[in-house]
Protein backbone atom coordinates (compact mmCIF):
# COMPACT_ATOMS: atom_id res chain seq x y z
CA UNK A 1 0.00 0.00 0.00
CA UNK A 2 2.67 2.53 -0.65
CA UNK A 3 0.62 4.30 -3.10
CA UNK A 4 -0.09 6.60 -0.20
CA UNK A 5 2.00 7.98 2.29
CA UNK A 6 2.84 6.16 5.62
CA UNK A 7 0.22 7.64 7.69
CA UNK A 8 -2.60 6.96 5.44
CA UNK A 9 -1.34 3.30 5.22
CA UNK A 10 -1.10 2.95 8.82
CA UNK A 11 -4.71 4.58 9.46
CA UNK A 12 -6.14 1.71 6.36
CA UNK A 13 -4.38 -0.71 7.86
CA UNK A 14 -5.74 -0.03 11.55
CA UNK A 15 -9.71 0.12 9.93
CA UNK A 16 -9.07 -3.07 7.84
CA UNK A 17 -8.28 -5.26 11.43
CA UNK A 18 -11.89 -4.30 12.31
CA UNK A 19 -14.42 -7.30 11.84
CA UNK A 20 -15.84 -6.72 8.73
CA UNK A 21 -13.83 -3.94 7.43
CA UNK A 22 -12.19 -5.41 3.89
CA UNK A 23 -9.34 -3.07 2.74
CA UNK A 24 -11.24 -1.11 0.71
CA UNK A 25 -14.15 0.17 3.46
CA UNK A 26 -11.09 0.74 4.84
CA UNK A 27 -9.25 2.85 2.64
CA UNK A 28 -12.85 4.68 2.68
CA UNK A 29 -13.18 5.17 6.19
CA UNK A 30 -9.24 6.47 6.78
CA UNK A 31 -10.03 9.08 4.00
CA UNK A 32 -13.92 10.04 5.38
CA UNK A 33 -11.30 10.75 8.99
CA UNK A 34 -8.95 12.16 6.98
CA UNK A 35 -11.31 14.45 5.61
CA UNK A 36 -13.55 14.75 8.87
CA UNK A 37 -13.26 18.38 11.14
CA UNK A 38 -10.54 17.76 13.77
CA UNK A 39 -12.86 18.14 16.70
CA UNK A 40 -15.09 14.95 15.44
CA UNK A 41 -12.11 12.94 14.54
CA UNK A 42 -10.94 13.49 18.78
CA UNK A 43 -14.00 13.16 19.62
CA UNK A 44 -14.80 9.31 18.20
CA UNK A 45 -11.12 8.48 19.38
CA UNK A 46 -12.18 9.60 23.11
CA UNK A 47 -15.15 7.86 22.32
CA UNK A 48 -13.12 4.83 21.92
CA UNK A 49 -10.57 5.30 24.75
CA UNK A 50 -13.53 5.89 27.40
CA UNK A 51 -16.07 2.93 26.66
CA UNK A 52 -12.84 0.67 26.64
CA UNK A 53 -11.90 2.04 29.84
CA UNK A 54 -15.36 2.46 31.65
CA UNK A 55 -17.20 -0.47 29.88
CA UNK A 56 -17.07 -3.75 32.05
CA UNK A 57 -19.09 -6.56 32.91
CA UNK A 58 -22.26 -6.06 35.15
CA UNK A 59 -22.01 -7.73 38.12
CA UNK A 60 -25.11 -9.70 38.11
CA UNK A 61 -25.93 -11.17 34.55
CA UNK A 62 -22.43 -9.72 33.24
CA UNK A 63 -23.33 -7.85 30.03
CA UNK A 64 -20.97 -5.48 28.83
CA UNK A 65 -22.51 -1.88 30.89
CA UNK A 66 -20.68 1.12 32.20
CA UNK A 67 -21.80 0.50 35.60
CA UNK A 68 -21.17 -1.39 38.38
CA UNK A 69 -25.18 -3.32 38.03
CA UNK A 70 -26.48 -2.66 34.34
CA UNK A 71 -29.86 -0.91 33.92
CA UNK A 72 -31.88 -3.93 34.01
CA UNK A 73 -30.58 -5.71 36.93
CA UNK A 74 -30.95 -2.97 38.51
CA UNK A 75 -34.35 -2.17 37.59
CA UNK A 76 -37.37 -3.32 40.42
CA UNK A 77 -40.08 -3.64 37.14
CA UNK A 78 -38.38 -6.33 35.58
CA UNK A 79 -39.27 -9.96 36.92
CA UNK A 80 -35.51 -11.58 38.56
CA UNK A 81 -36.82 -14.82 38.97
CA UNK A 82 -37.07 -15.61 35.03
CA UNK A 83 -33.12 -15.29 33.33
CA UNK A 84 -32.84 -15.34 29.68
CA UNK A 85 -29.69 -16.79 28.82
CA UNK A 86 -27.83 -15.34 26.05
CA UNK A 87 -24.53 -15.31 24.67
CA UNK A 88 -23.49 -11.60 23.88
CA UNK A 89 -24.90 -8.47 24.88
CA UNK A 90 -26.22 -8.07 21.24
CA UNK A 91 -28.24 -10.97 21.57
CA UNK A 92 -29.55 -9.53 24.66
CA UNK A 93 -30.51 -6.00 22.98
CA UNK A 94 -32.24 -7.68 20.17
CA UNK A 95 -34.89 -9.21 22.63
CA UNK A 96 -34.80 -5.63 24.65
CA UNK A 97 -35.72 -3.76 21.00
CA UNK A 98 -38.84 -6.54 21.13
CA UNK A 99 -40.13 -4.55 24.14
CA UNK A 100 -42.07 -7.73 25.29
CA UNK A 101 -39.64 -9.72 27.58
CA UNK A 102 -39.57 -8.60 31.39
CA UNK A 103 -37.47 -10.97 32.83
CA UNK A 104 -33.72 -10.60 33.23
CA UNK A 105 -30.91 -11.84 31.52
CA UNK A 106 -27.24 -13.54 32.02
CA UNK A 107 -24.93 -12.90 29.14
CA UNK A 108 -22.38 -16.14 28.45
CA UNK A 109 -19.94 -14.18 26.10
CA UNK A 110 -19.81 -17.45 24.18
CA UNK A 111 -20.31 -20.49 23.29
CA UNK A 112 -19.46 -24.08 23.65
CA UNK A 113 -17.65 -25.57 21.06
CA UNK A 114 -15.05 -28.01 20.90
CA UNK A 115 -14.20 -26.95 17.42
CA UNK A 116 -12.85 -23.58 18.40
CA UNK A 117 -11.58 -24.93 21.58
CA UNK A 118 -14.00 -23.13 23.33
CA UNK A 119 -15.24 -25.52 26.87
CA UNK A 120 -18.11 -24.77 29.53
CA UNK A 121 -15.27 -23.25 32.04
CA UNK A 122 -14.38 -20.48 28.86
CA UNK A 123 -17.88 -19.08 29.32
CA UNK A 124 -19.86 -17.43 32.15
CA UNK A 125 -21.56 -20.56 33.12
CA UNK A 126 -20.18 -20.90 36.62
CA UNK A 127 -21.32 -17.75 36.99
CA UNK A 128 -25.29 -18.75 36.02
CA UNK A 129 -24.97 -21.44 38.60
CA UNK A 130 -24.28 -19.41 41.35
CA UNK A 131 -27.36 -17.08 40.28
CA UNK A 132 -29.93 -19.85 40.85
CA UNK A 133 -28.56 -20.49 44.31
CA UNK A 134 -31.00 -17.50 44.42
CA UNK A 135 -34.76 -17.55 44.33
CA UNK A 136 -35.42 -18.38 40.28
CA UNK A 137 -38.27 -19.96 38.58
CA UNK A 138 -37.12 -20.05 34.96
CA UNK A 139 -34.12 -20.31 32.67
CA UNK A 140 -35.42 -19.16 29.06
CA UNK A 141 -32.01 -20.98 26.99
CA UNK A 142 -31.86 -18.25 24.24
CA UNK A 143 -28.62 -19.19 22.68
CA UNK A 144 -28.25 -18.87 18.37
CA UNK A 145 -29.44 -21.19 16.71
CA UNK A 146 -26.30 -22.74 15.51
CA UNK A 147 -24.55 -26.00 15.76
CA UNK A 148 -22.54 -24.19 18.74
CA UNK A 149 -25.90 -23.05 20.46
CA UNK A 150 -27.74 -25.64 20.24
CA UNK A 151 -24.78 -27.25 22.11
CA UNK A 152 -24.53 -24.54 24.82
CA UNK A 153 -28.01 -25.29 25.16
CA UNK A 154 -28.12 -29.34 25.56
CA UNK A 155 -25.48 -28.61 28.32
CA UNK A 156 -26.96 -25.84 30.19
CA UNK A 157 -30.68 -27.73 30.27
CA UNK A 158 -28.24 -30.80 31.31
CA UNK A 159 -26.94 -29.03 34.11
CA UNK A 160 -29.74 -27.03 35.62
CA UNK A 161 -32.29 -30.27 35.55
CA UNK A 162 -31.42 -31.52 38.42
CA UNK A 163 -32.17 -28.47 40.42
CA UNK A 164 -35.72 -27.97 40.19
CA UNK A 165 -36.45 -25.13 38.15
CA UNK A 166 -38.03 -24.43 34.89
CA UNK A 167 -35.68 -24.84 31.39
CA UNK A 168 -37.34 -23.67 28.04
CA UNK A 169 -35.46 -23.14 25.02
CA UNK A 170 -36.90 -20.63 22.25
CA UNK A 171 -38.58 -21.84 19.43
CA UNK A 172 -36.67 -22.66 16.51
CA UNK A 173 -38.24 -22.53 13.28
CA UNK A 174 -39.20 -20.29 9.77
CA UNK A 175 -38.98 -16.83 10.49
CA UNK A 176 -42.10 -14.29 10.14
CA UNK A 177 -42.68 -13.16 6.46
CA UNK A 178 -40.36 -16.04 5.44
CA UNK A 179 -40.99 -17.62 2.37
CA UNK A 180 -40.66 -21.34 2.82
CA UNK A 181 -38.97 -21.86 -0.97
CA UNK A 182 -36.11 -20.06 0.03
CA UNK A 183 -35.51 -21.68 3.88
CA UNK A 184 -33.39 -24.70 4.20
CA UNK A 185 -34.04 -27.72 5.25
CA UNK A 186 -32.85 -28.10 8.57
CA UNK A 187 -34.82 -24.94 9.48
CA UNK A 188 -38.12 -26.33 7.46
CA UNK A 189 -37.43 -29.52 9.30
CA UNK A 190 -37.23 -27.91 12.73
CA UNK A 191 -40.71 -25.60 12.38
CA UNK A 192 -42.23 -29.15 11.20
CA UNK A 193 -40.98 -31.11 14.65
CA UNK A 194 -41.92 -27.69 16.68
CA UNK A 195 -45.36 -27.47 15.55
CA UNK A 196 -48.24 -26.53 18.07
CA UNK A 197 -51.96 -27.57 17.66
CA UNK A 198 -54.26 -24.71 16.63
CA UNK B 1 -30.62 2.84 21.65
CA UNK B 2 -30.85 1.97 25.29
CA UNK B 3 -30.83 -1.41 25.55
CA UNK B 4 -26.55 -1.03 26.07
CA UNK B 5 -25.35 1.45 28.26
CA UNK B 6 -24.85 5.18 27.31
CA UNK B 7 -21.02 4.80 26.54
CA UNK B 8 -22.10 1.91 24.26
CA UNK B 9 -24.44 3.54 22.70
CA UNK B 10 -22.07 6.14 22.34
CA UNK B 11 -19.60 4.51 20.40
CA UNK B 12 -22.49 2.80 18.36
CA UNK B 13 -23.12 6.47 17.62
CA UNK B 14 -20.07 7.26 16.71
CA UNK B 15 -19.08 4.90 14.46
CA UNK B 16 -22.49 4.58 12.80
CA UNK B 17 -21.77 8.15 11.34
CA UNK B 18 -19.17 6.92 9.24
CA UNK B 19 -19.72 5.89 5.56
CA UNK B 20 -21.14 2.66 5.08
CA UNK B 21 -21.54 1.32 8.62
CA UNK B 22 -25.19 0.79 9.37
CA UNK B 23 -26.60 0.20 12.80
CA UNK B 24 -25.58 -3.60 12.82
CA UNK B 25 -22.12 -3.45 11.91
CA UNK B 26 -21.70 -0.20 13.99
CA UNK B 27 -22.80 -2.33 16.91
CA UNK B 28 -20.29 -4.98 15.79
CA UNK B 29 -17.47 -2.77 15.78
CA UNK B 30 -18.16 -1.17 19.25
CA UNK B 31 -18.28 -4.51 20.96
CA UNK B 32 -15.04 -5.66 19.05
CA UNK B 33 -13.70 -2.34 20.16
CA UNK B 34 -14.92 -2.55 24.16
CA UNK B 35 -12.99 -6.34 23.61
CA UNK B 36 -9.67 -5.22 22.08
CA UNK B 37 -6.36 -5.08 24.24
CA UNK B 38 -6.42 -1.23 25.64
CA UNK B 39 -3.15 -0.95 23.83
CA UNK B 40 -4.58 -1.50 20.29
CA UNK B 41 -7.23 0.67 21.06
CA UNK B 42 -5.08 3.41 22.27
CA UNK B 43 -2.81 2.69 18.88
CA UNK B 44 -6.05 3.04 16.68
CA UNK B 45 -7.79 6.61 18.10
CA UNK B 46 -3.83 7.43 17.88
CA UNK B 47 -3.30 6.44 14.36
CA UNK B 48 -6.58 8.62 13.46
CA UNK B 49 -5.87 11.73 15.27
CA UNK B 50 -2.28 11.56 13.91
CA UNK B 51 -3.17 10.62 10.00
CA UNK B 52 -5.61 14.06 10.72
CA UNK B 53 -3.04 16.31 11.89
CA UNK B 54 -0.35 15.36 9.72
CA UNK B 55 -1.95 14.64 6.37
CA UNK B 56 -2.74 17.22 3.91
CA UNK B 57 -2.24 18.21 0.07
CA UNK B 58 0.72 17.58 -1.90
CA UNK B 59 1.62 20.98 -3.28
CA UNK B 60 1.83 19.70 -6.84
CA UNK B 61 -0.13 17.55 -7.04
CA UNK B 62 -2.77 17.85 -4.20
CA UNK B 63 -3.07 14.57 -3.06
CA UNK B 64 -3.25 13.81 0.48
CA UNK B 65 -0.22 12.78 2.09
CA UNK B 66 2.35 13.23 5.05
CA UNK B 67 4.61 15.37 3.26
CA UNK B 68 5.09 18.84 1.86
CA UNK B 69 5.77 16.76 -1.83
CA UNK B 70 4.49 13.55 -2.10
CA UNK B 71 6.46 11.01 -3.60
CA UNK B 72 5.03 10.68 -6.79
CA UNK B 73 5.83 14.06 -7.57
CA UNK B 74 9.14 13.92 -6.02
CA UNK B 75 10.15 11.27 -8.01
CA UNK B 76 12.65 11.69 -10.83
CA UNK B 77 11.86 8.22 -12.11
CA UNK B 78 8.49 9.75 -13.20
CA UNK B 79 7.44 11.73 -15.98
CA UNK B 80 6.28 14.39 -14.76
CA UNK B 81 5.07 15.78 -18.28
CA UNK B 82 2.22 13.79 -18.21
CA UNK B 83 -0.51 14.43 -15.47
CA UNK B 84 -3.48 12.30 -15.18
CA UNK B 85 -6.47 14.25 -13.66
CA UNK B 86 -8.24 11.88 -11.20
CA UNK B 87 -11.12 12.48 -8.80
CA UNK B 88 -9.49 11.52 -5.36
CA UNK B 89 -6.56 9.88 -4.31
CA UNK B 90 -8.11 6.76 -4.02
CA UNK B 91 -8.64 6.76 -7.99
CA UNK B 92 -4.63 7.40 -8.02
CA UNK B 93 -3.78 4.42 -5.44
CA UNK B 94 -6.11 2.58 -8.40
CA UNK B 95 -3.51 3.39 -11.05
CA UNK B 96 -0.81 2.98 -9.22
CA UNK B 97 -1.66 -0.33 -8.75
CA UNK B 98 -1.38 -0.73 -12.18
CA UNK B 99 1.84 -0.46 -11.90
CA UNK B 100 2.47 0.80 -15.15
CA UNK B 101 1.86 4.33 -15.15
CA UNK B 102 4.95 6.39 -15.29
CA UNK B 103 3.59 10.02 -15.77
CA UNK B 104 2.44 12.34 -12.44
CA UNK B 105 -1.43 12.95 -11.37
CA UNK B 106 -3.48 15.91 -10.61
CA UNK B 107 -6.72 15.31 -8.06
CA UNK B 108 -9.11 17.70 -8.44
CA UNK B 109 -10.86 16.16 -4.93
CA UNK B 110 -14.40 16.10 -6.33
CA UNK B 111 -16.27 16.36 -10.02
CA UNK B 112 -18.10 19.24 -11.43
CA UNK B 113 -21.63 18.61 -10.07
CA UNK B 114 -24.99 20.87 -11.17
CA UNK B 115 -26.78 18.41 -8.67
CA UNK B 116 -24.74 18.74 -5.70
CA UNK B 117 -24.21 22.06 -6.47
CA UNK B 118 -20.11 21.57 -7.35
CA UNK B 119 -18.78 23.81 -9.76
CA UNK B 120 -15.58 24.01 -11.46
CA UNK B 121 -14.38 26.32 -8.60
CA UNK B 122 -15.15 23.85 -6.10
CA UNK B 123 -12.61 21.48 -7.15
CA UNK B 124 -8.55 21.60 -7.49
CA UNK B 125 -8.98 22.91 -11.39
CA UNK B 126 -7.42 26.19 -10.82
CA UNK B 127 -4.64 24.67 -9.11
CA UNK B 128 -4.42 22.34 -12.38
CA UNK B 129 -4.43 24.80 -14.91
CA UNK B 130 -1.32 26.37 -13.17
CA UNK B 131 0.58 23.71 -13.56
CA UNK B 132 0.00 23.84 -17.23
CA UNK B 133 2.19 26.68 -17.49
CA UNK B 134 5.04 24.43 -16.99
CA UNK B 135 6.27 22.10 -19.59
CA UNK B 136 3.57 19.45 -20.07
CA UNK B 137 2.90 17.14 -23.07
CA UNK B 138 -0.44 15.56 -22.08
CA UNK B 139 -3.06 15.62 -19.60
CA UNK B 140 -5.36 12.24 -19.34
CA UNK B 141 -8.50 12.97 -17.74
CA UNK B 142 -9.13 9.79 -15.26
CA UNK B 143 -12.49 11.22 -13.75
CA UNK B 144 -14.92 8.20 -13.58
CA UNK B 145 -17.34 7.18 -16.33
CA UNK B 146 -20.32 8.77 -14.34
CA UNK B 147 -22.37 11.61 -15.31
CA UNK B 148 -20.28 14.05 -13.09
CA UNK B 149 -16.94 12.39 -14.30
CA UNK B 150 -18.36 12.95 -17.88
CA UNK B 151 -19.51 16.68 -16.79
CA UNK B 152 -15.82 17.16 -15.63
CA UNK B 153 -13.89 15.87 -18.30
CA UNK B 154 -15.61 18.19 -20.53
CA UNK B 155 -15.36 20.93 -18.86
CA UNK B 156 -11.56 20.22 -18.18
CA UNK B 157 -10.80 18.99 -21.76
CA UNK B 158 -12.42 22.65 -23.13
CA UNK B 159 -10.32 24.59 -20.83
CA UNK B 160 -7.25 23.16 -21.94
CA UNK B 161 -7.85 23.12 -25.63
CA UNK B 162 -6.91 26.77 -26.28
CA UNK B 163 -3.15 26.12 -25.09
CA UNK B 164 -2.11 23.13 -27.27
CA UNK B 165 -1.42 20.50 -25.00
CA UNK B 166 -2.87 17.29 -25.64
CA UNK B 167 -5.67 15.97 -23.44
CA UNK B 168 -7.07 11.87 -23.86
CA UNK B 169 -9.59 10.51 -21.89
CA UNK B 170 -9.43 7.03 -20.94
CA UNK B 171 -11.22 4.40 -22.96
CA UNK B 172 -14.44 3.55 -21.31
CA UNK B 173 -16.17 0.00 -22.39
CA UNK B 174 -16.78 -3.44 -21.52
CA UNK B 175 -14.43 -4.60 -18.18
CA UNK B 176 -11.93 -7.29 -18.68
CA UNK B 177 -13.73 -10.48 -17.74
CA UNK B 178 -17.17 -8.77 -17.72
CA UNK B 179 -19.90 -11.12 -19.40
CA UNK B 180 -21.94 -8.68 -21.68
CA UNK B 181 -25.44 -10.48 -20.84
CA UNK B 182 -24.80 -8.36 -18.02
CA UNK B 183 -23.65 -5.05 -18.89
CA UNK B 184 -25.60 -2.17 -18.81
CA UNK B 185 -26.98 -1.01 -22.54
CA UNK B 186 -25.09 2.36 -21.81
CA UNK B 187 -21.82 0.69 -21.67
CA UNK B 188 -22.71 -1.46 -24.25
CA UNK B 189 -22.90 1.65 -26.65
CA UNK B 190 -20.08 3.25 -25.15
CA UNK B 191 -17.69 -0.10 -25.22
CA UNK B 192 -19.10 -0.13 -29.67
CA UNK B 193 -18.71 4.18 -30.06
CA UNK B 194 -15.17 2.93 -29.03
CA UNK B 195 -14.02 0.08 -30.85
CA UNK B 196 -10.57 -0.02 -32.16
CA UNK B 197 -9.61 -1.98 -35.57
CA UNK B 198 -7.94 -5.03 -35.43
Amino acid sequence: MDYYSSQISKLIEEFSRLPGIGPKSAARLAFHVINMPKEQVEQLANTMIDAKNNVRYCKECYTLTDQEICPICASSERDHKVIMVVENTRDLAAYEKTGKYNGVYHVLHGAISPMLGVGPGDIKLKELMERLQKDVDEVIIATNSSLEGETTAMYISKLIKPTGIKVSRIASGVPVGGDLEYIDEVTLLRALEGRTEL
